[in-house]
């Protein structure tokens, strides 16, 4: 193997692939990057055995030489040491040759590295993904999605299932809930030709490594599913995740459907005031905060500390339906759930103290995020 | 107590006193901010018993009302939570209230805190600096001889004197020596009407609190020494620090006369060929790199690690005299000294393989850096 490639074009395709690669991996050859180099160009693969990550630098673009290849071959470089070194050249070009046995040698300006590499042959295969089950969406659409979901999965592994944001198709439309059995988030969206009875459950770290590279573009990414494994290609990177296997609990009976006090109140407000209040929550470690109605449109929102102090926080609301109610939650949920509405007014529907209530966007109907209260009454 | 102040004029006196301010104090009090209001202002106090920082907010500036006092008084509250809670409030008009006992509330807007307080007595008093004995010296100035030298202070606590810098005052001139017994930093600065005699070690990490908080600007430091205590006086801020106990070794015998080997080269190059070099270097954990003339007007720089591989640099020198050299250091040492003559070039003068070597600007003969080889060959 021997070929010349310009610096920052190696760097962004590492920058991507590096992202796959997890330093607590038991497997030494995924430490390493898959360097695969043909007449076509540079392919780089990196995976923790859950993700795989794959980047492709073409020899040529725009009819601008960006690879010139001597020899093609493959190999596995350490992906750490590789991206530093990479990182620091002194030039913008850089010649990478495999001379005797797995010695490796990059060169660039008058600095020349000698690297130890491993068999490419001992390299992980990639699956299989067949061309059927497809659909397409666009960029900046499935990072708002991720956003808005992906933080209400479980990060506890007594049941992996929860650890995952659950993806059902169904006519023209995708729908996507994550909960940890203590608070949900869903959202739909419409999905043009999307392939009907599609139901797979998507790590939820992911989706965050997912959510990093994608762009805020309306550039389309292609998704397929298959029973084991989903792949997110974009224009420069192919995105492998493994699924999570087993059954997603039935969610949609946990939605009331009917509701004793309906608040609305602008998201950004409550947002600050429930950011203030769990300033004293925090400190007794459950972080609950109380929600009170008082009169026909103000919301009173409180909590105390014994050791610190206490705090109260009166928030006018823009409209007040039903019954009084005095209700407590976690001040992080409810916050995950305002952040994820994106702070537009945000109607808040209660059917009492202890049921769980639901927030949406008065503006969306998309996006749902259900709460369960915390009992202190 | 109570006044109402401007939110931000009173986040940027906590932002100050916050430096002070150690999680991990044993002392209960010391978590907290002492304030003190008069009708000339208030005077925000925090410290973790080694560093005291005061800074002090006026009642009235240029004219503009900045607060309002009520009834003059003093409180501690619990750092940490003050200054969330100050960041987070909704307007800028603050009241701060302390009622019964020390029963302290916070309101600004429709937001209402109460905190229990700390009673002011029982906070530590300042040492009294006497007004003799004290010089100025530029704040971008000081900023500049903190960062030349502090990085080269011991941070093992086995000789505790020298994780100080040592300040001594000569006539018009004030000489700051670093040494952790491996490599030592040296910087003489002018500075008029200094007296003369002045010894002293001041903590490394005082130094590394006081540069965040100085400003880049020209604007006079006041500095103040006793056999204790040094303070800093700037516009805004008093920064008080304990001096280390002990006598600082005499180090100006470290410093050769007379040199074998001089190379002048461009500091930027040099640095970045050691940075590349220590990549490999640093995995065999001793981050140790060889320095060898080549010919008439090139070094080269090179590592090796038996499992990773091996690195070699060239780099083409402005000047070299005299004899050959082969020579082998720590990369960090020699980085951290590059960086802080700051990429001019430099001129280092070596007196063989086992002596110690030292670097100078070739602009500037205020600044030396010393570094002891590591024995390989």
């Amino acid at each position: 193997m021997k070929f010349e490639i310009m610096r920052d074009r190696l760097l962004d395709g590492l920058n991507n692939a590096m992202r796959a690669i997890s330093s607590k991996t038991t497997i030494p050859i995924l430490t390493g990057i898959k360097l695969d180099v043909t007449a076509e160009g540079l392919r780089l693969t990196g995976s923790d055995a859950d993700i795989t990550i794959q980047t492709f630098v073409k020899t040529e673009e725009n009819g601008k030489q960006i690879i010139n290849v001597d020899e093609p071959g493959s190999i596995v470089l350490q992906a750490r040491m590789l991206h530093e070194i990479v990182r620091k050249l002194p030039t913008n070009e850089v010649e990478i040759e495999v001379t005797t046995g797995l010695q490796t040698i990059i060169r660039s300006g008058k600095s020349e590295f000698h690297l130890i590499g491993s068999d490419a042959n001992e390299y992980p295969q990639l699956p299989e993904i067949a061309n059927n089950e497809q659909f397409s969406i666009p960029s900046d659409l499935l990072k708002t999605v991720i956003r808005e979901t992906v933080f209400a999965v479980s990060t506890s592994e007594s049941r992996p299932v929860l650890t995952g944001v659950h993806w059902q198709t169904k006519e023209e439309q995708l729908v996507c809930v994550a909960t940890d059995s203590h608070r949900l988030a869903r959202r739909k969206v419409t999905v043009e030709n999307v392939p009907v009875g599609q139901n797979v459950v998507i790590p939820g770290k992911s989706l965050n490594e997912l959510n990093k590279i994608l762009d805020d573009s309306t550039d389309l990414v292609n998704v397929a599913l298959t029973s084991q494994q989903v792949l997110f290609k974009t224009k420069e990177v192919l995105f492998f995740s493994r699924l999570l296997e087993g059954n997603y609990p039935d969610t949609s009976r946990l939605i009331p459907d009917d509701y004793q006090t309906n608040v609305t109140i602008n998201g950004k407000s409550l947002l600050q005031a429930i950011d203030r209040a769990s300033l004293l929550a925090r400190e007794d470690r459950n972080n609950v905060v109380r929600f009170e109605t008082v009169g026909q449109n103000t919301v009173e929102i409180s909590s105390n500390s014994p050791e610190i102090g206490k705090v109260k926080e009166e928030i006018t609301v823009e409209n007040l339906e039903g019954d009084e109610l005095k209700i407590s939650f976690s001040a992080k949920y409810m916050m995950d759930a305002l952040k994820a509405i994106d702070g537009q007014d945000v109607m808040i529907q209660f059917t009492g103290t202890m049921k769980p209530f639901i927030l949406r966007s008065i503006h969306d109907d998309a996006i749902l995020q259900l709460i369960l209260p915390v009992r202190t009454y």
